[in-house]
């Protein structure tokens, strides 16, 4: 168990080490992190020495200025610069904010652009503002689109945070694939076989085999076509209009993966947004109204009386606060690969 | 087989019948007749006498105004004043594009609404001004929250719509559920079961029986959990920012059915939205990026060579083709549905 002081320390020191300025590499290591507290493992500190490989293959740009590259009232692209998306994102949605402030919503396409972490942080950002948050990016293509059996897009997650009253707000961050990668991790580490509609072999046939990806198979879209539509909606809002890479060309965050040849974009992209509240009714009845749905929801009839019925959010609320009083557990895999980059940079775990 | 336009003045004159006025009754016709040509045979005219069920019922309003409640620069509330969906919310489209113009996007929260016909035909509306459109709604409570079995949200579709050079534009257009409540109607006069996913039992237990919602079931979300968040987002973003009835509360769109009391909004609600290409970066470099998207992913490799890869909108453009050629084909039910509601009228079909 480590505290979540301990990684968050360790985290910035690994990114000054690459020569991140300070300020940067808290902010990196706090993206980082609030993954882990959420129990988004696959997306917290077990990719930590992955952004460090992006470093040294001279794909992420530690010392990066984004720029405003065209902006309207209620709108902006931006380029990072090849910089993290863990730096650029929560500076994008700072200028989605404000510019929802002024006009009523904000949105920000990012281009040239790594990953970002968990969409949650972005998008949450928005809530003590009482504005909705939004969260989008593309990502490494695994997926295969419907009647295909090439990867041609990520597990493109879709973020949508919403405040709340007196319950803890709703919190929808979710890939479009039938799984995100970490849950076939996690299945491949424990040697179970899949669910039907999360794998399919490089021939295109159905698989429960947590080991497909490696045989060269592909990640299916969440619930079939629909889910294909929806990776490819965030595909579109993240990079076509921001002017990143899409599709196959989206670089692979795996560092011994080259990006391909004569890409039509810079980097990867994301879409963020921002939606002041009472730029369409007052905050207070909203809230109200908010708590009325989730109570509703918890409220209705349960399929087992065992089993609750969950709002969106609710279980990484709940890990959060566990693993502020019990620490972060770190799997063995992941503990390791830490001491290693520990070693290499001088830095203790 | 009707041609579009025996079916379009038809309709018209059903609504012309109920008071509304022509322009709107125009208008309301298109919106029908837009489905049925693209093949979503469900939403078109196999709903007249079910609009004109809710006027007799006196729930909804044929000459209704629509008023701003409340708007920003890039945003608006509209209240409906109890009229068609079909009548308001190509209205509510032409403002979120003119806010688009002004501030680069425009977000329309409406209330107090009905049922608004197909998410696609508000959507495209942004196409001819190089916009981004997107449409949502909520509706009658037929899909049950995972881990329940009572039915609480509707099947809530996503759509955007997204201009492009050379190729036909993409146009997602989606229920939020396993399947839309249309194609368990064309299962039951089949008398075919069900793919697994698509409902459950009164009792929450898995069913293949395209006559479960007769018997008390409920309709499951897209590939489980990730589906109920969905649909949950168009919710709240039609209803909660709009001030509409949401989750359970949705009234009916069956006339027989009343809504329940205590309401804690008005009518149902939608959440439109408009996003200039320009806003973001020139259109002309867009569209080309999305011809280059689409000719990528219809390129991509086939599980089955004689299966292609589609694109979203694809069909529905390739039926709309057809029908303008062919005619409409009525099946049997919805025929005689017209035919009494004519007699009735004193029209002619």
């Amino acid at each position: 168990m480590y505290t979540k002081e301990q990684l968050f320390h360790f985290t910035e020191s690994v990114f000054q080490k690459c020569g991140m300025p300070a300020a940067d590499a808290a902010l990196a290591a706090d993206v980082l992190l609030s993954a882990d507290m959420r129990g988004i493992d696959s997306h917290g500190v077990a990719r930590l020495s992955g952004y460090v490989r992006l470093y040294e293959a001279g794909r992420a740009n530690m010392v990066a200025h984004h720029k405003v590259i065209h902006e309207t009232p209620s709108t902006a692209t931006i380029d990072a610069d090849r910089g993290l998306g863990l730096v650029v994102a929560p500076k994008a949605m700072d200028i989605a904010i404000k510019k929802a402030k002024q006009v009523g919503t904000g949105w920000v396409a990012i281009q040239n652009s790594n990953h970002f972490g968990i969409a949650a942080y972005h998008a949450m950002k928005a809530l003590p503002h009482d504005m909705i948050g939004f969260a989008m990016t593309n990502a490494s293509p695994l997926v295969a689109p419907t009647h295909s059996k090439e990867r041609m897009l990520g597990t493109n997650p879709i973020c949508m945070a919403v405040p709340t009253g007196e319950n803890r707000p709703f919190v929808l961050d979710m890939a479009t694939s039938g799984a995100a990668n970490g849950k076939l991790e996690i299945a491949q580490r424990s040697g179970k076989s899949l669910p039907n509609g999360w794998v399919q072999t490089k021939e295109g046939e159905a698989s429960n085999n947590a080991d497909e990806l490696k045989n060269g198979g592909s990640l299916l879209p969440l619930g079939g076509h629909k889910g294909y539509g929806l990776a490819s909606m965030v595909d579109i809002l993240s990079a076509i209009l921001s002017g990143a890479n899409y599709g196959p060309w989206v670089p692979p965050f795996v560092a011994f993966l080259n990006p391909l040849e004569n890409l039509p974009g810079n980097g990867i992209g994301h879409f963020l947004g921002a939606m002041r509240i009472d730029a369409f009714r007052p905050a207070s009845d909203f809230k109200e109204h908010m708590d009325l749905w989730i109570n509703r929801f918890k409220d209705s009839v349960r399929t087992n009386p065992e089993v609750p019925v969950l709002i969106p959010g609710e279980p990484e609320f709940d890990l959060y606060a566990e693993r502020e009083v019990k620490g972060i557990p770190l799997n063995e895999v992941v503990e390791k690969d830490l001491q290693s980059l520990a070693e290499k940079l001088g830095l203790s775990l």
